[in-house]
């Protein structure tokens, strides 16, 4: 998500950050119960390497196989207070939707939107309207609705049979981990951070622990509860450890979770989504408020994220009976330089 | 040093951090040459346990025994534009000088005293007067010039023999380690930070290549090049990696510096005047101008310090023919829970 105008309330006594969670709830369903029934080539994703929120989409869209389906429109790492950009494209202007400002998508479905403009979105590509914004269903909705569309090979990651314990660990995922680094980054005052920092790595001392004996969060095989803690992890000694100050450790010297995070970024379909310069430029850029000089650290080096993780001896395998994605499109490729290699 | 009131010209184009190196360079010489001769009970040393460069004073005074000949004053951790403080001290006073501001002392000897109020200053207490700021040469006179005052058993720090080699280590210490992590920390935009941070891991892996295979900077025991390199070291993951963005890796990560840092953290006189939560507090809560919440990371975890560095298998020892200084004053004692226990 990570709203491009910060909200009134989005700072709240005493100290803590709240995220607003109000989003366009709307969902694109095989019966279309909302309106807007799954139709291969009608909608446009669009997502922001940096925003780990859209990283989840990115990586599900890839997963499933549903790049033939839903097309892609990537913005820019970095916007100013009115919305994120499609600075990266040919004119700075998106190919399909012929927007500049993802902003206009929003106020073509309502004039007066109130909330900050937010990536992930699905655009409905004949009205240039968002349909939805609510990220946390619409990965979900790739696995659940999407189904038909899905390449073969595709794996399950939203099982019925499991469905409930996914749910569990992404609850606390969310609001101890991906919500918690930010709980610490925007604490308005010492407490709340300190507090803040409490809360975040209790939640990681709890994973290391179930990472210690199980591949993936849940399971054997990767799951949408991998893929939300994933990008969390990615952007944890880039951003999170300095900018956050999330700092009791590095994701590097968290043995545990580490490898965890080294498994899932070999595996096709994880790391190829992941652009650290993008994911540098964003937070360092756009945060003013705790980086006022917006200068974007060099390190850390990155290399490690391709040594060997040593996860497979406890059994399990990313795709279980399906396979791995091939690899992305060309025009979906990161940049050479904005990965290690 | 550390002023409390940046100069003018401390920003210069194009966007590098220079420093100001003008100071009071009275010296306290045995021959009283400069109207101040050695004496002891004379003189009162103040400084700050945040401050690198007032850590270097602490650090030699307990080395070479100077505590009965030459008192100590301690400013608090942080301070407003006016001055450092005695702020830690009943009252907000120091008890032998009889003021709150440091900047008192400095007017007291130059009414006009354009500069900025640093760390580490010697006061003369009968007129009190600041005699010097000249952090540089201090150390270098607590070695050369008060030697009748050393403790039975100091240490050579600044042997004659060996000063060309120190002198030449220590420049480069300075210009590229020392002041080169705030050189990363200020630099006004991102094309002189990107500069400083390869000027200073350039100089980083030049120092791992030298101690890979020396247990010392200089010669087979401590010398005052070593002081200078530990007191930038034990700041580095608390406050540079993150604070100033020298983040390539963690000192912990680092093997060769870290074991050399930690082989002096243990070595009498070095860890014992470490004060890490000062040191973080100072960073973080005085330069509003990068870290305008004030917030103080609780990370990173300390525990390490005291753990084996395996140093010994390079040969030397770091008092040579001498010995070891004996435990600190009870009166000058880092507080517990300010330094791994």
């Amino acid at each position: 998500m990570t709203t491009s105008t910060p909200e009134p309330g989005t700072y709240v006594e005493p100290g803590e950050f709240k995220r607003d969670t109000n989003y366009i709830t709307t969902r694109i369903t095989a019966d279309g119960r909302d309106g807007y029934p799954v139709e291969p080539g009608r909608y446009r994703l669009i997502a922001a390497r940096a925003c780990p929120w859209a990283n989840r989409t990115l990586i599900v869209r890839r997963l499933l196989g549903l790049e033939s389906a839903l097309s892609l429109g990537l913005c820019g790492p970095t916007h100013d207070k009115r919305s994120w950009t499609f600075d990266l494209d040919p004119g700075e202007v998106d190919p399909v939707l012929g927007i500049h400002f993802l902003r206009d998508a929003y106020l073509k479905r309502y004039p007066d939107y109130p909330r900050g403009i937010t990536v992930p979105a699905v655009v409905d590509v004949p009205t240039g309207q968002v349909v939805t914004n609510d990220y946390a269903q619409m990965t979900l909705d790739f696995s659940t609705e999407w189904e038909e569309f899905h390449r073969p090979g595709a794996p399950k990651l939203y099982p019925k049979d499991l469905r409930d314990e996914i749910d569990t660990v992404n609850k606390r995922v969310y609001t101890e981990v991906n919500n918690g680094v930010y709980r610490c980054g925007f604490a308005g005052d010492q407490q709340a951070y300190d507090a803040a920092y409490d809360r975040l790595f209790t939640a990681l001392d709890w994973l290391t622990e179930r990472l210690a004996t199980q591949r993936y969060l849940v399971g054997d095989t990767i799951t949408e509860a991998d893929v939300r803690l994933f990008t969390t992890l990615a952007r944890f000694d880039p951003v999170y450890h300095g900018h956050f100050k999330c700092n009791r450790q590095k994701l590097t010297e968290l043995p545990v979770l580490w490898a965890y995070a080294r498994d899932l970024y070999q595996t096709p379909g994880f790391g190829d989504t992941i652009d650290f310069v993008q994911i540098k430029q964003h937070y360092y850029i756009v945060h003013t408020d705790i980086n006022p000089t917006r200068i974007v650290p060099k390190g850390p080096e990155l290399g490690d994220w391709l040594t060997p993780h040593g996860r497979e001896t406890l059994g399990g395998s990313a795709f279980g009976d399906g396979t791995a994605p091939p690899p992305p499109l060309p025009a979906e490729r990161v940049p050479a330089g904005h990965a290690p290699a």
